[in-house]
């Protein structure tokens, strides 16, 4: 343990922060290379890979030099695969390949990859030591961090699930060089939120390094440690989500909606810069924030949703409606919202279906998504 | 809460421990009868039940009398429901009787309903308050406190779950009544195995309890509290099962190789019984006991196992050894045991495959038990 971690601090030189949970501590690593990380995993030869198809094609080269096929199982990476149904042949590769209890599964993927090895290694062998590549910039820069994984059952999305962190995650940022363009919007999703929850300073900073923004890896880089230093006290404070950690959700009752009453049409971290700007326009209806306010948000972020508000658009309003009902932390008539009183300064508050959301979220689509 | 506890205090006058868990600190608790038991459910008019098909039949009054037939699903005690597969639809009637996140889900039965129970209400919603009727000696006197769940997967029995115990266990020794005589021995199979773990008094009181047993609630109850008492700093000390817990799987290696070589043809505490024995057996051939110990426990309990023995010696032997093999806790050609260098004295200890288990087993299955 102790010749391992010496390892990767020489291999590295980069950044290095242990998150505390419930369930045990565990350290982010950032690596230069997939290869350095790879070769830094705990328990070598007692691993066994979990990785993302699409992921592994491009990758080839890296990931034939450590991960011997015969102990890989390799997947696609969609929410179909996150049910028992799917799942069940996938723990059942996973014990063929010789996974033991003091072994190592190595998961090596997006959101959806961390879902499946995190619930995976969560109940196998009642918890078994897992390691996180995340390949993503959503998963490097927002939920790696954070202890959840997410299951669908039947027509119920993400109500199964667990909290159990990975037991080291390490970060390559290198490898959000082949990340198509949307997906890296996507993940800059979750990274403005971050930043809008931390105060104003942060956030304009951020938005100036994004001003001719082609996907540097150093810049996404740059904001995956500042991404993960503001989501850190939350979710050590409350691992469990009872409290404080539910101001993470901002722009999430809505972007959730979205996202579902397009059929998964929008990538999730576009649907929540939508769903913020829908919070924010809710905020200034009922007088939390001026209307200078959402107009300054409502043009800084336009580059980073356009042309998915026009999807949002053209989706029946009745399913937005119902699946903004049917979020599984409402109830009755009331849906808890986080809503905005300004830059870093959100709040968790119920607000009423029919008077509140309805109006307002209808027109917040018909009017102010611009082409 | 604090309402509710002083109404259960008043209905039942019975004995009251608190269980420490990393999970959360959970309550066991006394009742004279079901009906007691189920009126103190904390927050009743938010509970969805699952319960033991076999047991509701029994006790159909009282059940009526507080479990709304909307909110219950009944199940059969089954291995075979204990997989994904079968599990799929349990957990969508769970949701369509509206169980929700600040609900609870009250489990009534005894071993596999608990497997179950654990499980759905461990990653239901990442974790739901979840109640416990243990109805079985078995649940009562030892599974209900623990934390354990275990589920199947194809040819894997038992190699996925979670530790999640109730945050409440309501035992009402008073059904108990109901049981087979055959349920009975194999409640008792563990609750010997507890006091052979904790000396020589308590094995010896035990047993004069049992002269002339003929299934007495009273004698049940006061050896599910003795029970309790020896395992819960067990569980307490190394509740993950890393260590010290390990020695409350005395008996277990032989006694799962005993139920799934006679494929579940001998009840899991009458095998664990025999499995005690087997180790009694080596311990003595390993120069750890003398014969005249071994001789005095084989004589002892057999009234507890027999016929099993005869089960045992007709199953085909290489079934047994394979099982040996495969459990989960062993590596290579050496099995982990747990042996004996008398009363509470248990240990744990590397056996050799072939030259102490085949042997010593095989010996022990041939001339030891009696017809």
């Amino acid at each position: 343990m102790k010749a391992t971690t010496e390892h990767t601090a020489l291999v590295t030189g980069g950044s290095r922060e242990t998150i505390k949970s419930k369930a045990h501590d565990y350290v982010v690593e950032e690596f230069n290379g997939l290869g350095a990380a790879l070769s830094s995993i705990t328990n070598l030869e007692r691993a066994c890979y979990l990785v993302d198809r699409r992921f592994s094609e491009l990758h080839r080269a890296a990931l034939e030099l450590t991960v011997p096929p015969e102990r890989a199982v390799y997947l696609e990476a969609s929410e179909e695969q996150k049910s028992f149904d799917a799942l069940t042949p996938v723990f059942l590769e996973v014990l063929k390949r010789g996974l033991k209890r003091d072994g190592v599964l190595v998961v090596i993927g997006g959101g959806v990859l961390q879902d499946i090895g995190c619930f995976i290694a969560s109940v196998l062998f009642r918890g078994v030591r897992w390691e996180l590549i995340p390949t993503t910039l959503l998963a490097q820069a927002d939920s790696c961090i954070g202890s959840k994984s997410s299951i669908n059952i039947g027509p119920y999305k993400n109500q199964i699930g667990t909290f159990y962190p990975p037991h080291r995650v390490l970060l390559v940022p290198a490898v959000l060089s082949t990340l198509p363009w949307d997906e890296v919007r996507s993940g800059l999703g979750e990274v403005i939120k971050l930043q809008l929850l931390t105060g104003e300073a942060g956030f304009r900073e951020l938005m100036t390094d994004l001003k001719g923004f082609k996907g540097q890896t150093e810049i996404l880089a740059k904001w995956t440690r500042r991404s993960m230093a503001v989501k850190q006290p939350y979710i050590e404070a409350d691992e469990f989500d009872r409290g404080i950690r539910n101001l993470l959700n901002y722009g999430h009752t809505f972007g959730h909606a979205y996202e579902s009453a397009t059929h998964y049409g929008i990538p999730h971290g576009i649907a929540v810069i939508l769903g913020m700007l829908t919070a924010t326009y809710i905020s200034m209806r009922l007088g939390q924030v001026p209307p200078a306010h959402y107009a300054e948000l409502k043009a800084l972020l336009q580059p980073w949703h356009q042309p998915f508000g026009e999807v949002l658009k053209k989706s029946p309003r009745d399913r937005i409606f119902q699946a903004i009902k049917h979020d599984k932390k409402n109830t009755g008539q009331t849906v808890n919202c986080i809503l905005t009183r300004g830059f870093g300064r959100m709040e968790k508050r119920p607000v009423d279906f029919e008077s509140d959301i309805v109006q307002n979220v209808g027109g917040f689509i018909d009017a102010e998504l611009a082409s």
